[in-house]
């Protein structure tokens, strides 16, 4: 074995960038400064650290002085964490049939939290109170999990936002029911950037409960929290955490990437960057012929409906994903480090595929 | 809010360092480095990057051409994974009382993994095959959660060290008998280190199937690894990383650590470092009257008795913690940051309280 | 208190009967004497008795020479323990979404078996290969939980029957893909009622790999039985049954019950018989104008559509249940004990009910 | 296959009978008549029959005025429905080591529950508040699975009886610590015909909140309950027996059992009757030389030790357990059913096997 540290040398291209997901791209570099800050000496493990003590101060000055951050590993943690916190143990959860919990989690709802999910399709990612309602009943049947939460995404899995107005109205009728509202915003960034409103607009103000707070597809290195908005609503969420095996020993490295990206304008302006990028990208295709855009591009994912033998092509110039393969659609996500080049050469280069 | 990016400022004092445990410290500056390296352009998600291909055959150098390493967030993770991945439904774990998997774990192995751990108390954190036949027995009796795995940890939670021989005895005696062998390895480089033999050594070479490899507690900023051993022993590992919740989105990040500490001598240098700081402490410790050292020290760990009072005073000048409050006792460890004049004061500080 | 044992005495009218449930049956009258004549002396608890030793005859004389069977006590008990067994941690269930496992369990596969269940709309409760398709794909993706298990339900919820062919059809096209098929019996024996053929020829014959093997129903007092049809798809059968909770002490009582309906045809003369009352009660419904009957009548079931407060001025003389009181949809179960005059009581007084 | 219904015969010699446990037997006659009385015309399923209403009645009979009884299928299943009422997904409970719950439930706690168990080695069973602080403590110690339940079995599981007092220091010390306490009582009624005082007095009278009532030791059939005491300690009872597979379609056989045994004195008088054998049987041993009794003789077991080649002599005339073969420990259970000359025989050919 070689004793030179220089062999952690750096394996890939940084040059190059695609449409595959927002996760692809790495950490913007003043996260990087801030982890390069908060370390040297010791801190307390396990959040117990003054990054992760700041951070309150950071998150309440979003989201009003009841909130609480809870830093953790991933968006799957958080959203498993949420949900156990607004449930019993025969609780179960309405989300929409396109929700990362119901179709990209492997099972950890089911697995981890023993939770029922009662899906509903919807035309666009969004539920409504109506879409709500075929789900939402039965509460004292108990041959029936009991629907305890309503679990919306923002900005949806399909690139859709949420208003305000439309969180407020779904918040409001699950609480006339006795359920919750938890929000998985792992792009909620995104959504803000879209609404144009501080984040607090559509998830306090509007009655979301808890909050699932999404930072690494947003230019973090790693790190999520789950922000609890209406700390009446839970109990032991350090403890559920903990079972969760979403607790950080060194947390300081997750607090510090958040103070960087919320105490500063760096989370609005990664998203309104990522943002603009899709719009960009969707005005450039609405004028190749025959490719058709699939949903309202209200933040950083357009998809679209294409030739699958075009698409495959372009796979070769551009990593990017099939979102349904039998139908012809593609998904291409933009992120805080995709460029205007990146956008023109992508659609100059769907342009000559389309016309082979 | 302000706009200003240096408002990411460093909220701590980097000079401090305490004996309270090796998560306190941060990470070492040549895993900065590796992630500053790994940083910019992009790279697949979810593992399929060229960091964590890269760190397969970095592992391989480590542990022999039929390991396989699936890098994951933190120590409980790395475990409950292993443990799931060697166990069906019925099964149970057999493991010392002391265990980190028992103790300190919320209970996520019962609640995540459905798992029934099988305690047996230990002089010095190690098993042995006869401490092992207390529980592992009954394997056909359909009342009793069938005994599959036993779990070792080197270094134990109480500073002592395997032999690679005494893990030879135990994995033949479990494998004679059906069961597999885990080792948590959350402190490994500092048994290794101790024993003066590569980590393959005590692991493969000894029989064991699937390692939680620990770089946390060694310098790392965050990641650990499930590496497995004897790729016939498990299945699916992927989706089992994925619905545990630690599957990283970003890996490449973890994986650039990982590759970092291990393909040079960082990962020695650090916990041969540490080890000689705990040596360094328990001798001056030694010629302080009153104060007993409780276990041998073999890796980083000193365990103590002396009296509450003294104790706390000195929890005052620097942070450590108590292990066993009704009996005295107190733990103190040292880190690969640890440096001779924090031993060396901490000793002068021990014997000025004592003193009193 | 008295010490007066009569002051056990029947506390309801044994004469009247309704349309609510298959279960709001008692027990047949063999069954309760099989009961007498298991009793007294001592007998080896938890299915080490002689009962449950002859039973394994008597359901091989059913199910083949390679069957088993694993008496449990109610239904969700044995689709649990089924699906438990034919999944690994990571597995899914593709199911009808009006599943019994789905719509009745209280989120019990998913709490306890931590299974994910793939849910597909069907226009009478059927699953084909086709329907199954659009679940059961993804099985090296990660992201989803690996499709494992088809669970076919017959005769099914909406009282619909597969024909053999059908079963074989599914099961061809589940083991090519890797999958297993589970089949829940709860009302098996109308099945095979319905089709004039043994159980066999739409289980093992038609490839089913594990049966839920439904006896509640069908005039027992109460208990099921997992029959596994295929050993090589399962291990530690015994361990799973205790592990659900579903392992009797006294198992002798249920497999004398089990003897009594299996050894002889009692099976069948109580599901033909339910079957006929449900012909005959479809078949008096079609005459009364305003009436639909919803799905082929082929089992004990009738399902229809009527107007809301027709059904509810019945309810009061006849108790039954809504199936989805927004469509005006109801449901009307036959049992063993169902008399022709209970049919043609009701029958009437339907009709006098919708003359109003 | 035969259509004739006698093909339902006596497989066994109702004359034997053993020492082997109180599982065992069979159902007492009186039993039988309950459930032949029971039978005919329809109840509703799933509690909601006239049996189960009246149940009621009789349960707070027993236990006061705020009890509420959920019948369910075996003892495993109401310990792990109790234990689940009384904890938070984050719970721990403390409890013997010797406890059914720890040994002789396959991990059903760990697997179904999600539960933490923190065992506490107890030299006769029976746990103290001493003993219960060994493991009670850390409640807001995230690392921790936090203990919210101690439980304790009476009669425990070496045959000894705690007393009213006994349990009130317990109940108080837990509650003082605001944890609740269950009681398994698996064997409950030979605990009260051991102190001779109602069972209400060692339980609600004593702080006892939740109560796994036995009857399948007593003579039932099948069949125990969950007893609730302290309703404002659980919620959503029926979601929580439903979701454990614990919820009987046809209840009402299992409720007219348990009026039938509660109503009258049918509980204490077979209760009384197996203990008053085991103290015959007791006497009995003590004047055989080299047979040691090992336990207070409290209830209906004896535990005895003797050389394991006499057991084994013994064990080809009459069937009983080794409890541990290493030390040459038995047990021997008595029943409702064991009569004196059982006892007598039992005795002689003890002596006669010692005496070769």
């Amino acid at each position: 074995m070689s004793t030179d540290a220089t062999d952690a040398k750096r394996r890939h291209d940084p040059g190059i960038r695609g449409f595959a997901s927002d996760n692809y791209a790495g950490a913007h570099p003043e996260i990087l400064a801030a982890l390069a800050l908060a370390n040297g000496g010791h801190q307390s493990a396990y959040g117990a650290d003054e990054y992760t003590e700041h951070l309150q101060r950071t998150v309440r000055s979003h989201f009003g002085a009841r909130a609480e951050a809870y830093p953790v590993f991933n968006g799957t943690g958080a959203n498993v964490i949420s949900l156990q916190a607004l449930t019993d143990r025969w609780g179960a959860v309405v989300c929409a049939d396109s929700a990362h919990i119901h179709v990209d989690e492997c099972g950890a709802p089911e697995r981890v939290g023993g939770l029922k999910l009662l899906t509903v399709p919807t035309p666009d990612g969004k539920l409504t109170p109506e879409l709500i309602d075929r789900e939402a009943h039965g509460w004292d049947d108990e041959h029936r999990a009991m629907p305890q939460v309503v679990s919306l995404t923002q900005s949806t899995e399909l690139g859709t936002v949420y208003t305000a107005e439309e969180i407020r109205a779904i918040c409001d009728h699950a609480h006339e029911r006795g359920m919750k509202v938890h929000l998985d915003g792992a792009r909620i960034a995104n959504a803000a950037a879209a609404l144009d409103r501080p984040m607090r607009a559509f998830t306090n103000a509007a009655g979301v409960d808890v909050l699932s707070l999404g930072g690494t597809k947003n230019g973090m290195l790693f790190g999520e929290a789950v922000v609890v908005l209406d700390p009446d609503a839970v109990r032991a969420m350090k403890h559920l955490r903990k079972l969760s095996m979403q607790l950080a020993s060194k947390m300081r490295f997750i607090s510090a990437q958040w103070d960087a990206l919320l105490s500063g304008d760096l989370w609005l302006r990664n998203a309104r960057h990522s943002n603009a990028m899709a719009r960009r990208l969707a005005d450039g295709v609405r004028d190749v012929d025959g490719v058709e855009i699939l949903y309202p591009v209200q933040a950083n994912a357009v998809f679209a409906r294409l030739p699958n033998e075009v698409s495959e092509r372009l796979q070769k110039r551009y990593r990017f994903y099939f979102w349904d393969e039998a139908a012809g659609d593609v998904r291409w996500m933009c992120s805080f480090d995709t460029t205007e080049q990146d956008v023109d050469g992508f659609v100059a280069a769907l342009r000559e595929e389309m016309g082979r």
